[in-house]
């Protein structure tokens, strides 16, 4: 069973947009690798997860920033597709 | 707990896009009365399935057409908020 990925954003904040967005960005890039991904609203203010298989990769509030989609795609690749290269996204 | 929706889609006939459309409109249509959105591409050529809670309720292939967002709210909402008024999406 290919991994899925959850994104959890805070509606309230107006992030249900970038959620979407980061969505498509990684059925994308990982159109072989996994197997959906899903959008939560979450009940917390401020929230920014993103879930691989449940376990919880990225989080805004411990990054201390928001984190842009070459980070995500990073560490999303480290856990599905850890030989994959990400061209662009893989430079510094 | 909320209901979940899920929408399967064939990334081979390009309905990622819509798919993700669809769930944005669904998240703010439906944003106190489900859970998730689920984007899940399918193996299946031609597929564009909606479920709720796992069930199948908008089949393409059934249907035989498209569904379009209005007809994808009006039974979501039946499942989900059946009391729920959609204006512009109400009428015919």
């Amino acid at each position: 069973m290919k991994p899925t990925v959850t994104i959890e954003y805070c509606p309230k904040c107006g992030w249900m947009m970038r959620a979407a967005w980061m969505a498509q960005e990684l059925l994308t890039t990982f159109a072989d690798d996994i197997y959906s991904v899903t959008l939560q609203p979450s009940e917390t203010n401020g929230s920014y997860i993103i879930y691989v298989d449940g376990i919880a990769v990225i989080n805004r509030k411990e990054l201390g920033h928001f984190p842009d989609i070459k980070e995500v795609k990073q560490t999303v690749r480290d856990k599905v597709a850890p030989e994959k290269s990400l061209g662009h996204s893989d430079r510094k």
